[in-house]
């Protein structure tokens, strides 16, 4: 019983950091105060918990990988394609890290989470790719938030643009959730121009006003 | 379709909220940056992820009561006894807020949602009773983390008083991991007193030092 108290107080300890560390992404792109990969995690665990019944999903298998897709990242960080890290050896730290972790928790729930994970890691099942679908939609969502949020539309156009070049949703409803977060985005933009448009346009030097209305004036 | 696309958009914000709403014990007791109410039910979760097979409870229910559990402080925030809400208030308001986030989510998802809420709130299955127990733990667990974080042993005694004073532990691991917890911060205390004088040994005035020292010497 002691030693299983040491680990779980260990594993408390590693789940715990996964609020300490910050997303790569955001961080990057001088987001203030970003979002941590636990608050990432329960996010994503909640659009699986969301899943319509009809999807033909194990809807609970969803939310575990959800929860555990990131786990290795309290010991070896948020590593993304920008940090210098080959894929193969971010993959290989990832696996090291998520061994170390579900180790400490005995019986079957530890061999479950690294199973999960594995899952999720090899894209083995409909259910782990549903996940990484909602683990690419939870960042849109996310990226377009921080530009409402801090007032800078097309802030984070990277985001938008690195998913469309780089990653296919393979669910429907992604698909389109996807589609329709990207549309109303575009709209906000359009209408960010419009509204500093309209702006400047107020603000318009007093000359370059006169010509504008005697410019008008001739068209009568 | 389109109906339910805007209400998952209006889910996804509502979600999207319980990165921001710190927690309230934290921000009354001067944490700095502490942790949100997403952050604490993911290690909520991962804590049901971690039962142990022979515990008899349902496992995947106990990890989405916890995903669940306080989603209305995204509309109501995070009401503690010292705000100033009756019991009664504090409860009517969640259950109308928890009530308009699950129903953004159609068809069964969303009613699912409700009522594993509604078990918690009434305490109504061994599984809420359990998930309860992990809410306290992880306060616990993550009030050590913050003293021992912020260098300042001792500072969140008010969190383990009320716990002791107001709560009792309905299931024996989580017991058994409190007992463990408290005499491991209790530890960390003495260590933290016996260093402080030991410190304050080192730092005595010289004159109190030489009179020491004639003491010791008178001792030989």
């Amino acid at each position: 019983m002691a030693s299983n108290i040491v680990k779980f107080r260990e594993y408390m300890k590693l789940i715990g950091q996964l609020k300490q560390v910050e997303r790569t992404g955001w961080v990057r792109n001088g987001v203030k105060d970003p979002e941590s990969v636990a608050e990432h995690m329960y996010r994503m665990a909640m659009m699986s918990f969301a899943l319509p019944s009809d999807s033909g999903l194990d809807k609970d298998k969803c939310i575990k990988i959800a929860l555990v897709h990131d786990m290795a990242e309290s010991v070896v960080g948020d590593l993304t394609p920008w940090c210098g890290v080959s894929k193969e050896e971010k993959s290989r730290r990832e696996e090291e890290a998520t061994s170390r972790i579900t180790s400490l928790i005995p019986g079957e729930g530890g061999k479950e989470m690294y199973n999960l994970w594995l899952e999720y890691e090899h894209q083995k099942s409909p259910e782990a790719k549903f996940v990484k679908d909602m683990d690419k939609l939870e960042m849109l969502f996310q990226a377009y938030e921080y530009e409402e949020m801090h007032k800078k539309p097309g802030h984070l156009q990277e985001f938008f643009d690195h998913t469309r070049e780089t990653f296919k949703f393979t669910t429907e409803f992604a698909e389109n959730w996807c589609k329709e977060l990207v549309s109303q985005r575009s709209q906000s933009l359009e209408d960010s121009k419009d509204k500093s448009t309209t702006e400047s346009d107020s603000v318009v030097p007093e000359a370059k006003k006169r010509k504008k209305e005697e410019l008008e004036a001739e068209n009568v």
